[in-house]
């Protein structure tokens, strides 16, 4: 149930609304747009029939919806305007396409640093790059722990590009947010609750990643985790979905974009790396991304795909990712959008 | 097995490969291309190694090249230039995008027809419409058979726009090719070989979707029945694939667009109506595949879709097509093609 | 909707029933149980609310039931009882297990008659085999046609065992219900509706497969169309679905076993050789399909599985038939079964 | 690789083994079987070639076995012998089949002792249990936390039946271990490598759930991940996967199940309550489990399922679960087995 405040509605009007719902045994939840006021009221809202009438006779109100979708904070019904998040000088879900790229795990300074300068040569706007891997083996490599987190830390001070990376464990978030602008939560961990629990509570924005095997309805479920803890600088990102199709790693289910975009107000970015898991798919399908709707990419570049301690087969090589770059200026251009450009630094 | 003849080889020559090829028991295949002149070996040949040699030496012969692919005919490997289909005016497979738009079914004459004015006007160059529909349950509407063949010649003529219709049984496959300008076979039958073995043998475009539940590796084997029964006129459709996710009917796998460009010399068309099953979500995976790479789309459009005998929930009306059409046209230019125009009529 | 009569109804007034429905533009479909007799009304009766209090008004009429389900003939709310088929000496779908067994394509005449006295001697009661070969490659096997029919029609003479045998096209269903006491149609063709028009029209038993994709609700859609063409012996058959599993040939759905038995009274058949491609794994999924209530088995043997033309992965060499039969007989008493004997011949 | 010691090895022998292994920066993992010992030898064999020669020609060692399985601790390569696991008195993996019965989620004291006495009456040997439920949304119950471990325990204390419960963060695995026999992660955690690794120190017996979007082999690793961290009292559970079909919750994989039994030692246990998400559907499903060779039941029972706070759809009230335990025994005995008898307490 949603709570619409009037437009000159006072702040002691919005109290007494939040305190009315506190004493059903209902959770509020305040969101201040620039349109409206709203109030969330979370709970078993069928079970106070008399809430409704209550809420709606009392001063400042405008109106009561009742919600049908599960997904509350995450729906376009609560909110319809578009998050919009900031990271350094980029917004993420604003008219511009942002593009995240970078190494799939951070191996050396070198490797980091490298691919740092070429992808933000060739227009990047964020650093992408993993220190914590997840591993299906635990005889494969895991990723660098604090020392890749050092050596990524170190490649964002030197472009002054913000880095995304992952966090696969509630005791790391502490650990990891200290070094990162974007936390990524990955596919295998769209429903570890305890960790959406944490990162919903540190003030850092947090990329939700599609599990391989999430309908789109539990992937909201699993952002109204994030957003009910309070942290709403949440950004979802489409990865590929495990199908009988064995050509592809994933099967990128493009049509999630557009489901999300009249689903949500949550900026959507697509990984056509993990997607596919093969690099000559990457640029059809980022630029396909795109003129669905996606609000960025996340792609993975490597100096030498052949040598990559992980990943390789899906990773771009710095003039594949060039030529990804110059193709996605006009397919942006098509669909209304311009690709951001990053600072000078 | 490939036998590439050199570029000044002979009629005598040739007749003498394929003259060989058949004493040692296998089908050959022959191939003109503008660049060269190719002979497909078919059968078992690794139980005949020596026929490699033999070939090699013979004059006119270039090389001889062994195939891993198992798809021969449909491969790129045995035919580097892409296919292009010629239907009426209309070139499918080359630097124009093709969209054949039109009713699920063939419902009246003026449907139809009101449907086939509309999408010609909006710049769709090939009426689609079925009167043999498959139905999942035999109490559904199954088309209207020859009467709405009648139907939608009607409507071709007066528009002038060729007609892509489906056809189901091998024994409907004469009378349906009087009609069509293009054979479609639909998802259910990718596998119906008596199906595939007879459109082969006609001299008519085939459309052959994708099976919902098909790799892409077995449906360029169906699309190898129909080309080795010689029909070489044949285009992919993808249409979406089933898969966990409910919210769509279908999930869309556009990443088998650049897939089938890079294995295969046919053209891949997308239809984006079957693929996600709600018309609000078709124009955007309409640009989606465009910007992936797709030679055309295939689009259902009614005139009130509200009530469609059939499909309603996936069928766009007149408005939304044309606005479709609209944004269309820039996504193509910005990966290097444009939407071929109708001719005047 | 469905008219059940009174037990004391007499000929006139089923007839007088038949005639109102059909009068009121629907299709009557007439059921004699032991227990009562049914006229099942297909056609849109949502849009005729007259005619139900019409019929319930006529003599010998008990009541009219609205049905929720569509898959009418083949649900259980149409018929309560078990349909039970007779081949021959066996019956299907009664208390006793029936096993059929045989080689996946008939090779040669020593080949199926070997294998054909080696499952009768281990106590099958039907002989499976195939003279049409669905095969996902036209440059792999297809079968033998009408050469290998006759080789499977001499088996059965010689050992008595009835025969079942797969029809592809609709052009061959004559030819092969001259052979075959059932006629299987396979999973590919589930959904080839002028196939499963023409067997609704023969006077022979048939086991239909489920799709590979198949959703249990469009199998028995698929089985609806069968029936309402007047052929009412029909069985049907759990072979695996295709899921993201790579390690078996396809995913066997036991659950689809009870399912069947609680939504419809169609005998329900289990295939674990396709089921799992692998044949270690063939003797604990027979096991499993008869602990969960199938009413038989359909396994593929083969003299030397290591040379088959076809499927010889998933065939039982006659060890292992012989000792999946001696396991079979004490999980069917554990479950209240017994499994058929042939007659001796 | 895998250092297979000879039968009259001495410690002095096996801890040089173990030196070397380690000289050469490898991880030694020593297994101390009935029959044999062996020395598991776990990092980048390849990269050493000279280690394999070296260590075949030191004293007490019988043969150098390369592994080519990926999971070398779980598989049959490395343990040929079937684990057995001792909780309380039930040995899980033997030849008894273990049933661990009980509500999905703890709801009040009389919830879960009524429960408990009920299943120990019917024959369960294992209480089962949550008080930590992973929800697909934070709105719905999430379990009673500390609370509903208590209220687990009095009933363990009371009924003398050993305890399985869910953990699903590593912060949590201490105080969960404190009140549990056997630790159950669930299938949204199959991945949770971080606590995996933190089970995988413990000395309490796992149960490991199989991924709903997991491949056999991946689960397998998942294993690895527990087992390489020393715990090796580990059991599997199939509790269904991820497919198109909805009439089920599941599907349930009875396939996986003499899978596990071929390539792996570990105890496997049959989830038919998740695997189905239908209660009339959990007793057939149970039986098809155990006819394949499942050394165990998890199941979930309710004093009264269509009030119960989670899963009501799935839990069996007690006379359906004596009706199950009772249909059991016979197809035990049908494949060699028999149920274990809980203790008298």
């Amino acid at each position: 149930m949603i709570v619409v405040m009037k437009r000159d509605a006072g702040e002691k009007e919005i109290t007494a609304v939040i305190a009315r719902v506190e004493e059903a045994g209902m959770k509020p939840h305040l969101s201040r747009g620039v349109e409206r006021t709203i109030v969330g009221v979370l709970g078993d809202v069928a079970a106070k029939p008399i809430l409704r009438e209550t809420l709606e006779r009392m001063p400042g109100v405008a109106e009561v919806v009742l919600i049908s979708k599960p997904y509350k904070l995450s729906g376009r019904e609560f909110q319809t305007e578009a998050t919009v998040i900031r990271v350094g000088s980029v917004l993420i879900g604003g008219p511009e396409l942002v593009v995240m790229a970078g190494p799939c795990a951070a191996e050396s300074d070198e490797q980091v640093l490298a691919t740092a300068r070429a992808v933000k040569a060739a227009g990047a706007t964020v650093l992408r790059g993993g220190a914590y891997k997840p591993s299906t083996s635990p005889y494969q490599f895991r990723g660098l722990g604090p020392e890749g987190l050092k050596m990524l830390a170190r490649a964002k001070e030197e472009t002054g590009l913000p880095l995304i990376t992952e966090v696969m464990a509630p005791h790391d978030v502490e650990l990891v947010a200290r070094y990162a602008d974007i936390l990524q939560i990955g596919t295998r961990n769209m429903q570890n609750f305890s960790l959406l629990d944490e990162v919903g509570q540190i003030d850092k924005p947090v990329l939700l990643k599609r599990g391989m095997s999430a309908t789109v309805h539990e992937w909201l479920l699993a952002a109204e985790y994030v957003l009910s803890q309070g942290n709403k600088r949440l950004m979802l990102c489409e990865r590929g979905i495990r199908t009988f199709e064995t050509y592809t790693r994933n099967t990128m289910d493009i049509s999630s974009i557009p489901i999300i975009k009249k689903e949500s107000h949550l900026p959507i970015i697509a990984d056509p790396s993990h997607g596919t898991g093969k690099w000559e798919l990457v640029t059809p399908l980022a630029l396909a991304a795109v003129a669905a709707g996606a609000d960025g990419l996340l792609i993975e570049v490597h100096p030498t795909p052949q040598t990559a301690l992980k990943d390789g087969l899906q990773s771009l090589n710095f003039e594949n990712f060039q030529a990804l770059m110059a193709r996605l200026e006009a397919v942006a251009a098509a669909v209304g959008r311009k690709v951001a450009k990053p600072v000078s630094g």
